[in-house]
């Protein structure tokens, strides 16, 4: 059984995503660009670590001629052995410090390094395409948000635990393909891990979160939870310009729907007949 | 005596170089100038070790996701969890990796931050001031070379122990300033400051010395010492061009001194007659 969902899943990919970057022989070879950039953030690291070395050694140099300066610049200065050495720290060490510090060689190293694999960097066709993959595997099979989200399909796939932030963006990507129902999964996924301070590094705004999921119950004709998400929105940020003004419409629908049947049902009657 | 010293000193300064950066007045300011480019240097630096840690920190999350893919790319990317997050880490991770390099903040601030200070750099007219000032003190109190490069004057000013380097930068502002006689002091100076391996980062070459040397000692009329000083240049680089023209000059005129009168004095007694 398990092959199975294995093969068909392979299938699955290769087949449906075939013009995106998802092929699994197009992301391996992201896996091998990601390590060779990897050499380069390493030595780019080494460099600027000696970069800022150099710079620290004549800093500390001038600090210490400085230092004496200062203390008595008259008595300092009577010394024209020091008024020169004064004047020639500008013209050698200061101006040393200043191109160390603007040619910044670490840097265009690495941007040169780097500029050789930007062709096969991933874009963000392909992350729809991949979110859409985990979706659709998800959808198949039935499986449980948080299962994945944890990193626990089954037994069978390892996969790192998701942060809140990732659960958001496939939460936003099931949400502008219009996947409302697999948004809401993703987005309530997002929503307990903010809660639960997971990973406070990476936590996406629950503010976010909650205009995210508002929108979301109203688009399945659900005002009061639309509107409880509202309300929790204000309550985080009471001048949320969409929150304010969706509140005052989710807050009229609900009346609405909670008006005995009376006046205005008759009046609709009487248009009927 | 020594206040005479003292305050003709200040004088000097003063009144020969009234229209150059080195009154004691503007150096004055040149050190406070310091003092606030150290603060500003110090605040980069503080910047620069903050992105260091910043991009470090994103490395080893970047180098843990990757070193798991690169281990079985195939088996990995067979969770479509781990694919997801792959191309997730470059559209986000490697793009912030990205925008810190290539933004350089600390770079921008220290540049900007010293900007307003750049009116009050000195600027190589100051050297020669300042360098001519010493070397008019040196000259008016007969000052031995080495005890000003030890900052030993007669035990009342101090001032630092120059290198190898600062010594030469003295000849040079001698030589320039057509001042063969102490262009030499300072120049043999700082040949033995070289011999003696002082201060080894900030070293100047022994063949640039020796092929100053030679030429002042030629200016000079002493041959035999120039030749001696273009013979060392050369052991040391022997392709240096003007040293191997400058030899074949050198040893014409020291044979022609040495050959003994005989034909070409009776020609020179015939001419004269």
């Amino acid at each position: 059984m398990r092959t199975l969902v294995l093969l068909s899943l392979l299938g699955l990919i290769v087949t449906c995503q075939a013009e995106v970057f998802t092929s699994l022989v197009d992301l391996e070879h992201v896996i091998y660009t990601e390590s060779s950039m990897l050499d380069a953030l390493r030595e780019y690291v080494k460099q600027e670590e000696l970069k800022i070395q150099k710079v620290k050694k004549l800093m500390d140099e001038l600090q210490k001629a400085n230092t004496e300066a200062v203390q008595d610049p008259e008595h300092y200065l009577s010394h024209p052995v020091n008024g020169l050495l004064l004047v020639k720290r500008f013209i050698w060490e200061w101006s040393e410090v200043e191109n160390i510090i603007r040619l910044d060689v670490p840097k265009t190293n690495y941007l040169v390094n780097i500029s050789q694999y930007r062709d096969y960097f991933p874009a963000n066709e392909d992350l729809k395409g991949a979110g859409a993959a985990l979706l659709r595997l998800q959808d198949t099979y039935k499986l449980d948000t948080k299962s994945i989200a944890d990193g626990n399909i089954e037994g069978t796939w390892k996969s790192p635990p998701l942060t809140a932030h990732e659960c958001f963006e496939i939460g936003r990507i099931a949400y502008n393909a219009i996947d409302y129902f697999h948004s809401r999964l993703w987005m309530l996924e997002a929503l307990h891990r903010v809660e639960r301070q997971d990973d406070p590094d990476k936590t996406v705004e629950k503010a976010d979160i909650l205009d995210y999921l508002s929108f979301i119950l109203y688009m399945n004709g659900d005002m009061d939870q639309a509107l409880s998400y509202t309300e929790q929105l204000l309550a985080i940020d009471p001048e949320h310009e969409r929150g304010n003004s969706n509140k005052r419409y989710f807050e009229y629908h609900v009346s609405k729907k909670q008006q005995p049947r009376g006046e205005d049902d008759e009046e609709e009657d009487e248009d009927d007949d």
